[in-house]
């Protein structure tokens, strides 16, 4: 990604400027904490049965094997009335996004939330489904940028909203760090229900989420019938470097034609994908289980604390509005040039001017927001899922720091 | 897929009528031998590491750890100068044909061999490449179908084949079990060269190999600059549940245009892709250490020479003829109806036929070869990737047969 690129450009700059300074990476949001131990032994001892003659397996079904897609539909959707075979099992949120893609092709009309996650655009330009990109607005011209605001959540105004075919949308939000309320996603299936679009649900945070925000779409009346649900066991589990997730298809889900999205979503995984790996699969099979539901929630609240410390430490800084943080360990954060108060344009530092001055001043690598879209300039998103000692060390730096 | 259905409805059907029969599996090229444990103990130790601080690893590069693209590029690869950054680890070859038709688009033209692995024809029409399907010859319009024949060692008349953007080739070819050989890869690179098409070339199986026929597309000069390679863990290593495959794209490789196709696999790979496992991934590095690959040799020798034991078996049936064997474990078999000589169309059972017989009357299962294209007609394919002891059944039970 060009993004990840200029900030490792700039990173190695600085660390030739500064050899001897420790950088603390918030940056991109990989996990760090260990996998606890239950579910590690649970895919170690998978790995070992694959060299006997009773354990060894080969294939599994492309949709993933029936006792995890049942303990997903058991456990995480309980009372929602997901069955399991609706439940697909993929190798992480990312991947199954193309593949949907591939499934909608290239003759559709896609919304993203602004700022969002890179990967609905990205894999938009792929299929052709994006048009041209203006340089100075940095918006693709047939893409629909549904912009978010702070004084809204980062609800996008729906009225002023366009149709379009697909609507992805990422709750809790990955840059923000907010999660939309019960009413803001009633409103939003309603609005796709009105128009015949499909929601593409991203909720790869929701475990995160700590008030009474819905962790899945399927919350919401009706959204069985507009809405594909995307997840992934990689910040609920550490699973980044193991790779898994799985995505809801509803049956209720119909084109147009009355013809079910399930069956097309069925062609594709068996064609373009051969199920995610049986190791895996064992090891969500095990973070599914009571003991490791229960390891997971305090490796969790490790991350959400540190949310909680990076966010005072930048709300601490003379000025800045800092965002997110409760329902998911990202912080999204705005210092005007001026002190406290409105932020006109003339007094707005960009996302690169931010990054920049807390990367020379504090040694703390971010991400600016414009790699999320053009509504993400002017902010900067800090990740929380470094390890405690660094968030600590970030939060000191941070409060030592006098932004003018 | 629609074969498989088929395929397992008449399964349960046959069960339904012998209920206490042993049904032999000899459909899906699923492999059956236990993986070596010098590879398990290490995707073992790699999965308990991850719940330790030292141990834990989150995302790794999309396009596959370094110590395993280097240990591809000097082993596989050893005097054919592939550099490891032109190796992507996958997560199989299935999964990289269908990214690397995303890589293409639906805008060109494709060839793929007759008969051969379906999914570069699904994958085309998904990518809507294929064009519509002609019911009565089992043809996509706008596909190029290059028919493989018994008396050319199915390799296809190149003087007769229209020059496409794409060429799909598969050897040793999926489902005849033959491997082209060094003439006939040079003729195909030299035609590829002229057209300026790419060859993605398929070598699943490459690893069956027991003659002279090359492993690699490039072995044969002037091959990096027209051919992709795509290649697998799966049947090598048996790893067709543990997912992991490479590909590679030389850096030689460029569109008209002059532009590199490795800059735009890398831009798939980073944005439909977040790479193969971790675990799979100390799996493959382990399969490719000295004692990886020695303990990997005998398991290969075994299915060998169950395809030895099932060619001999298939040949002894009154006018069969059975191709492959030697250096891939699959059996590709025709039996007229009137016994030795020629086979005009009056004579010959479409390969339906042939399935049923071989289920109905000695209880084992194969594939019918139309699910590999039309040129598949009046065949069945057979796997040699089960168990000896029922390779060793189903041998003794087709020679009791007498085929009228």
């Amino acid at each position: 990604m060009m993004l990840t690129n200029l900030i490792s450009k700039r990173e190695t700059e600085h660390k030739r400027k500064y050899p001897d300074v420790e950088l603390i990476r918030l940056g991109i949001g990989d996990t760090t904490e260990p996998i606890p131990e239950i579910i590690t032994s649970a895919m170690a001892e998978q790995a070992l049965a694959l060299s006997t003659t009773e354990g060894y397996r080969g294939y599994g079904p492309e949709q993933g094997n029936q006792e995890l897609r049942e303990a997903i539909a058991s456990t995480v959707y309980k009372d929602l009335g997901v069955e399991w075979e609706e439940v697909f099992i993929s190798d992480g949120a990312q991947c199954d996004i193309s593949r949907l893609q591939m499934l909608f092709g290239s003759g559709v009309t896609v919304a993203v939330q602004d700022p969002s996650f890179p990967a609905y655009v990205d894999s938009s330009v792929i299929l052709g489904q994006a048009g041209g990109l203006d340089e100075h607005t940095c918006r693709h011209a047939n893409m629909v940028y549904m912009r978010g605001l702070p004084e809204n959540n980062y609800f996008p105004d729906l009225a002023k909203t366009p149709a379009t075919d697909i609507i992805f949308f990422c709750s809790p939000n990955n840059p923000t760090g907010i999660a939309a309320s019960r009413s803001e996603l009633q409103q939003l299936v309603d609005f796709a229900r009105k128009n015949g679009s499909i929601i593409v649900y991203d909720c790869a945070y929701a475990s995160f989420i700590s008030d009474e925000s819905p962790r899945s779409i399927f919350e919401i009346p009706g959204a069985k019938e507009v809405a594909i649900e995307v997840a992934s066991f990689s910040k609920f589990a550490g699973f980044t470097g193991v790779r898994l997730g799985w995505t809801v298809v509803p049956n209720e889900l119909r084109y147009a034609t009355g013809s079910p999205v399930i069956m097309d979503f069925n062609r594709i995984v068996t064609t373009c994908f051969n199920g995610a790996s049986n190791i895996a699969q064992a090891g969500g099979l095990a973070c599914l289980s009571k003991e490791g539901q229960e390891a997971l929630r305090s490796r969790r609240e490790r991350y959400r604390e540190n949310a909680e410390i990076l966010l005072e430490a930048f709300k601490s800084l003379g000025g800045a509005r800092a965002y997110g943080g409760k329902n998911a360990p990202y912080v999204w954060v705005e210092v005007p040039r001026e002190g406290r108060g409105s932020t006109p344009s003339s007094s707005r530092r960009s996302g690169w001017e931010l990054f920049d001055e807390i990367l020379e001043r504090s040694h703390i690598v971010t991400v600016p927001g414009i790699g999320f879209g053009p509504g993400g300039d002017g902010y900067i998103r800090v990740s929380a899922f470094g390890h405690r000692g660094h968030i600590l060390e970030a939060s000191a730096r941070l409060k030592a720091l006098l932004m003018p």
